[in-house]
């Protein structure tokens, strides 16, 4: 029998990569037949190692945002290169991103670019505690923040003095924020926010506005900084920082994925009153001054303003839950698709191990749609209404598949961590 | 009077970025007639926001190793971008890298990717917190290791506890590192080492072998991991880790800056016995699976293997250190050209507030050379022997001003902390 091109490709990565893959592209935690490399892209097409085609709901994990290899992004990044990329100092672009930046997002008078979505987080954590020269965080259990040592999920080769100085509330819950901050006395520096709960394993959950709102009351009385950790869903809300939604502004925001429709490049963007906290910081990397993905970020945010991009990616997101939510329950089954239809998570009712969830995922991706079973997707706006449809008949026939073996599925032995309710 | 666009360009960055520039490209402590911006690069030369040309020897803080626009390690880079670049998982390119870089490096049987070279030393620390389950680093006061909350040489916004549990010893001073080993007792988790002493505003010195050694033979008996940092220097001393010089593998080594010649992308190595702590920290980026940046780096390895780019910069910069070295004698000066030729540092004798060394790379700016007055500098591979003529001439001619000059010089307020010792 002859192996795929992925397993030769996982027996050569176990001899150089430590366990084979790591972070949040590592498939260990995928159903066995999910492809762990990919050949190439475009629009909203992936194709895996073997040149098998998916129609990708995961969008990179967000980078993704109006198609991959969107032509005037990308010929805007070479374009750039040919001029010049990472230099001896910033260019013109940088000024004039900056610029962008703050004039799309409320709240952002000044902002501060860098390459991971963690360099945000992290500035944004500086940046508060030089402000108020103070040392306690308040944030939301179960969000993800990055992962560096402070916020990292899983805290093998951290130390408790890395993640000290946090005091941790439930997302959407007034009472036990309040608590927290209580808990946090005169040394709160920031409340650290996602836009809304976007944990993996569980339902994703709108901010409740009013726990919005008090964060923010919560910080201005206090003096702390909110922060709203728009990394992930940035520019997938709204025009602005995604608490615009709920009318609430933070006084920074840390932004990355898709500002630049998958080059690299992060930001953390803030408030006139954050602002000498931030200057008074030694943050910097190697490539944070290049010149050609800030030249693909200017496009990307071209093409947000021009283009009804957010209105399509929420319809079509809105048809894919509501669509898939029918066919579930004609087919028998509870599929609960939280979440706003641009990022929505899918989960079935009664699959604590996610043994259906897992089933339905491998059936479609054999139909050549590549879904997450526990993690948040994404939409992008090179998929199409006859790209939607394809989703909702592929699902009909996998849903159909899992009425026939629903009865029989083994457990997930990989996820059995799920059943302990712990991770 | 017409301001110059690097003016207008620093006004506009005044208002929306904190301080108006930040990290290492800010030339706030650069000499006032230093450009902050620049509009494009090729080869070994840079031209700032008003068209003047430099050669420039900072090559982006060492990014550029074989020249800015290097045509084949674009096209890699640019060519892979029609196929994808930031996907839901890596490319079969990733292999490919770990395995040329595990090739070309001794130590080295696993690699893992990542942005900045921050990335890379966090993860080592990290890596070697798990492999020992003890948390205490010994490195050497003054070495750069990156900008994160537990490193960044400016403590605003971090806490005391972000940078716990680090002892603190002299570069070259066996007698010190051991004694900070010895009051890390047995909680040793790692000894940091840069390559050799690089910091800035002093002399730079190559490691003492007996030092290198001696990191080695305390790593052994207390059963820590040995760092080498290479970010700054990787590539630059050796065709493989630089403390290969002196005859001594580290068990973890960081690389950055120019693996891709300018595209982001950075690297911890790590040999066998560090495998599965590094298998067992959760790291990752949105941006660390881009597939480019991965074909720039294969090719600028390939380039690294079959070129006598390493001699010619080695060459180069020897004739370079000599030619500075005799012109200022024979002008009345000391000038002290520490550090391997490739990537010098140049402090005058007798000039504790550097307004000498101020007005000579001035002078040397005016005529069109780039230089760093405190910082070291590196070369590219684009670099000509007609290059260093033009470098060594400018030269006669600055020390000449200099000559005039030095009698008048006002003292340089910026740089007015070096006097009291601190920074």
């Amino acid at each position: 029998m002859t192996r795929s091109h992925d397993r030769v490709l996982r027996e050569r990565a176990a001899a150089v990569i430590p366990g084979g893959m790591y972070g949040h592209q590592a498939v260990g935690l995928l159903p066995d037949d999910y492809p762990q490399f990919f050949s190439r892209a475009e629009g909203a097409h992936i194709w895996d190692a073997d040149g098998k085609r998916y129609l990708d709901l995961m969008c990179a994990y967000g980078p993704n945002l109006f198609g991959y290899g969107q032509p005037e992004i990308d010929a805007a990044y070479v374009r750039q290169l040919g001029l010049g990329d990472t230099l001896t100092g910033p260019t013109e672009l940088m000024v004039r991103l900056a610029e962008e930046m703050t004039l799309l997002v409320s709240h952002a008078d000044w902002a501060m670019f860098c390459k991971n979505g963690t360099d945000a987080t992290t500035m944004a954590l500086m940046t508060a505690r030089a402000h108020t020269r103070r040392k306690t965080i308040v944030r939301a259990k179960g969000a993800y923040h990055g992962a560096a040592p402070w916020c990292t999920p899983r805290p093998a080769g951290t130390t408790d003095t890395d993640r000290a100085h946090q005091i941790f509330c439930d997302y959407n819950d007034v009472a036990s924020l309040e608590a927290a901050v209580a808990q946090a006395g005169d040394d709160l520096a920031a409340i650290f926010a996602a836009p809304f709960k976007h944990d993996a394993f569980i339902d994703q959950a709108a901010p409740d506005p009013a726990y919005a709102r008090r964060c923010r009351e919560l910080a201005d009385q206090t003096g702390a900084l909110l922060i709203v950790d728009d990394v992930r869903a940035g520019l997938r809300m709204a025009r602005d920082c995604s608490w615009s939604v709920v009318g609430v502004e933070p006084d920074l925001s840390t932004w990355g994925k898709c500002i630049a429709n998958g080059h690299p490049i992060s930001a953390l963007l803030g408030s006139e009153k954050a602002r000498k906290g931030a200057a008074s910081i030694y943050v910097t990397g190697s490539f944070w001054y290049q010149a050609a993905p800030m030249a693909a970020a200017l496009e990307t945010l071209r093409l947000v303003r021009t283009t009804d991009y957010l209105e399509r990616l929420s319809a079509m997101g809105e048809r894919l839950s509501a669509g898939l939510t029918e066919r579930a329950a004609a087919a028998g089954f509870g599929l609960r698709c939280t979440g706003p239809g641009q990022m929505p998570l899918y989960l079935f009712d009664d699959d604590p191990d996610l043994r259906k969830g897992f089933f339905f995922v491998s059936q479609m991706l054999q139909r050549g749609v590549y879904l997450h079973p526990w993690h948040n997707m994404f939409l992008c706006a090179a998929m199409t209404e006859a790209d939607i449809d394809a989703v909702l008949n592929a699902a009909e026939d996998s849903l159909a598949a899992l009425k026939r073996e629903a009865g029989g599925l083994a457990p997930v032995a990989k996820l059995a961590f799920l059943a302990g309710g712990q991770r």
